[in-house]
């Protein structure tokens, strides 16, 4: 198998391999794509309560050892320091120049091991960090379901559920049998859902109070039925969550699931992950898809700061990689800050229209989730000038509009009215686009996270730290 | 398990029970939504060569035995003098009372051995129908794929694959080695897959040119690469479709897949039909949408005259189901006639804004399918009167339009210009569907089929039998 670094040599830029991947969308495999329409299932998490399966669509990666804590708190910029067992925290990586490669949330499941749940980036990157430092740690990969199984039977370690609305807890509940315990944020507990003891972690993902629960694959079906039968008994409207409602949710809490790795360009310990990196993995076989073109891969990196991770980063530790390059970018005007970009009606609209026109249409906005990429980068433009990036999109039907996630320049301010450049200015190989022209939608800066409630419910959690 | 009798009881009306069905969207299951993006894979059939991977959607019911001929002879409208074995047929059942059942595609694997494929109404009717009437034939039946499998495996007793487009000769060459036969409409002979010898059938689904193969379903990922490895021999961009634009194929070639079964009334065998069929059958769990609503369940019935099979029907047969009754139908100018309904552009670009306003919106128009039951029932009126019934609705991104099949009143002329009642006057149950208000839009009455491609080359076949 090829290496990242010998698919790289084919191209002339990094920028150009991803552009043109074939890979099509970044797909949430396995789970229905509706259980009953995604306006509804979107509805849910807002006014009643949602169930989110996400048994599938994340990678796992168990780490344990003697070292276990030691390796992990070297290759992430999160404080170790109060991870006590009933904790879970929102782990961030970054290379040695301070660029973010992913994100996983981490749980402690004893002293010497923890389960690591998110996209490939950040398991490619622990994997090759152990082997590549020698570490005294076993790590255990459970890749993500496959994109499209056509029929053959998938199987996990963990089935993964989250519950979450404003009539959650009663369902909580009547899985129960009694009152839950009281789990702070991101914090863990054991709960009884039905006759089986399962760790719950206290979430919230679009902007409700929740639970994900965990545990064996081969209780998926028990605990699945459990739950559905404790929301008819607690007479809760409780909506299955199918997978083209399911990425929109973080639109409204303001999470980006989907930076860039950093990893294409740097020496040393960089260079050896490109050449131990296949050409399958996400890195060399996923994509870019956006207005934004630039020849410098580095352009599309982002930093801790900029996603509003910086109150994470661990400074007392002694070291960890990145700690120095992230003590350099602390405070620097050039640090972007993360946003939600409402888009305008009238010009979403427009570019509808076009494709109920002969010729060469605008690109299509996919309901309710018009990403067509691993990682999306749509220029953010004033007066012509790009001042910001959009990293993530999705229409949301509880506000009635299209929302995208992304960073824009220090001062960019709430309310500022800059335009995003929608499709690409030129034909890639892209599979998940058809051939468009480009047009611009005007989009208004909003606080992050954009749902009211997450807003308001969460004040104390990361979600809400918005860069100011 | 309760009968439809029975659960017909516990409803005013079967209008009733089925307008509030809680069982979802029809779902095409298994195969991956997007293997690209939905637009390309439409153009892929007008333009080079589409790959559809029918192995799931449909059911299969084998017939065999000494009566087999006589069995379906009788129980379908349809001339069997001219059926050899290297033919297919476009199977229609009807009732005693000459109103439609469904449609299956029918092969003649033996002289006394046969395959229908095709949706659950034809499958159940026939094993009730063999079992009712003490008939000396065996049927098998393999039921479509669930339609939410969840990960579980599935698995069929056939694999089915179409290929199509203007380029799909050069593929079938590449695969068969060599020239293949000239294989008329509708007819069946073998070619080679690779080192497999397989039946395929003639077919043009979507207005162009294709064949239809099958086989047994472990075959089938041998023959898929070999399709694959064939259209990258004959340099030819065959595109793989997915499930999201599968089903908006029929818009541009004219058939439409999901008449009601008018089986909901009547006495003698439709009475004892209604006993056997269980409470969990396709004819007691479907669902109806759309704006039409009426009392009386025969309203949404069609008979074979309307959907332009009248040239099937097997005159000289000595009897056969429903025989008395078409006769008595036959040239009344009762019987409407099947025409496409183009969709007025700005009336749905009206409908699409309402889901970017506070308040409730109209009913969302999912691209590129947005029928939300398993039979769609929308009003055509002119002048607030109702002319026909929209049986089937997509949008076509090679006609830059949406598109629906339906049936209208004979005085009704291909360039009028009538109004579609789009979304329903009250809340139902249906779980497809989120709470909206009713909108109109304009529709012009068009040809069926509406493809210029299929209007030129399938002159000869069923699909352009328009009631003029």
């Amino acid at each position: 198998m090829p290496s990242l670094s010998d698919v790289m040599k084919q191209w002339s830029s990094p920028v150009e391999m991803l552009r043109n991947s074939r890979i099509g969308m970044y797909v949430y495999p396995v789970v229905t794509p509706e259980f009953q329409n995604w306006r509804d299932e979107q509805r849910a998490w807002r006014e009643t309560a949602v169930l989110f399966d996400q048994s599938h669509h994340m990678d796992e990666v168990i780490v344990e050892g003697p070292q276990a804590t030691e390796f992990l708190s070297h290759h992430g910029i999160n404080s170790f320091a109060n991870f006590d067992l009933n904790r879970a925290k929102h782990f961030v990586p970054v290379t040695p120049a301070g660029h973010v490669i992913g994100d996983h949330i981490i749980f402690r499941e004893r002293e010497d091991k923890y389960i690591l749940v998110g996209r490939a980036p950040t398991s490619n990157w622990l994997m090759f960090a152990a082997a590549w430092g020698k570490w005294n740690v076993r790590l255990r990969y459970d890749p993500r379901s496959p994109s499209r199984p056509e029929g053959e039977r998938v199987l996990r370690e963990h089935y993964r559920f989250q519950i979450q609305g404003p009539d959650a807890p009663k369902i909580f509940e009547k899985m129960n049998g009694g009152p839950i315990p009281d789990i702070k944020f991101f914090h863990v507990d054991w709960i009884n859902v039905g006759s089986k003891k399962v760790q719950a972690l206290r979430h919230g993902m679009s902007g409700a109070p929740g639970l994900e629960i965990w545990g064996p694959y081969k209780d998926k079906d028990y605990i699945h039925s459990t739950i559905l039968q404790a929301a008819r008994d607690a007479d809760v409207q409780l909506v299955q969550c199918g997978s083209r409602a399911y990425s929109t949710n973080t639109l409204e809490s303001g999470w980006i699931p989907s930076p860039l790795p950093g990893i294409y360009t740097g020496g040393g310990m960089l260079a050896d992950y490109r050449d131990w990196l296949g050409a399958d993995m996400y890195e060399a076989a996923g994509a870019i898809g956006g207005s934004f073109v630039s020849d410098n891969i580095e352009d599309y990196y982002v930093n801790p700061f900029e996603l509003g991770y910086d109150f994470y980063i661990g400074w007392k530790k002694d070291d960890f990689i990145g700690k120095e390059a992230l003590a350099a970018m602390k405070g620097s005007p050039k640090n972007r800050k993360k946003v939600t970009f409402e888009w305008n009606r009238d010009d979403v609209l427009a570019v509808i229209a076009s494709a109920f026109e002969q010729g060469t249409p605008c690109k299509w906005i996919d309901f309710p989730q018009p990403n067509y990429a691993s990682s999306s980068a749509d220029r953010i433009e004033r007066d012509g000038q790009m001042v910001g990036m959009s990293m993530f999109n999705g229409y949301s039907f509880n506000e009635r509009c299209l929302l995208s996630l992304g960073v824009v320049h220090q001062d960019v301010q709430v309310g500022d009215i800059l335009t995003l450049k929608w499709g690409e200015p030129d034909d890639t190989a892209k599979t998940s686009t058809e051939r468009h022209r480009q047009a611009e939608i005007r989009v208004r800066v909003s606080p992050t996270p954009y749902a009211q409630e997450a807003r308001e419910n969460y004040a104390d959690s990361w979600r809400t730290r918005v860069a100011e």
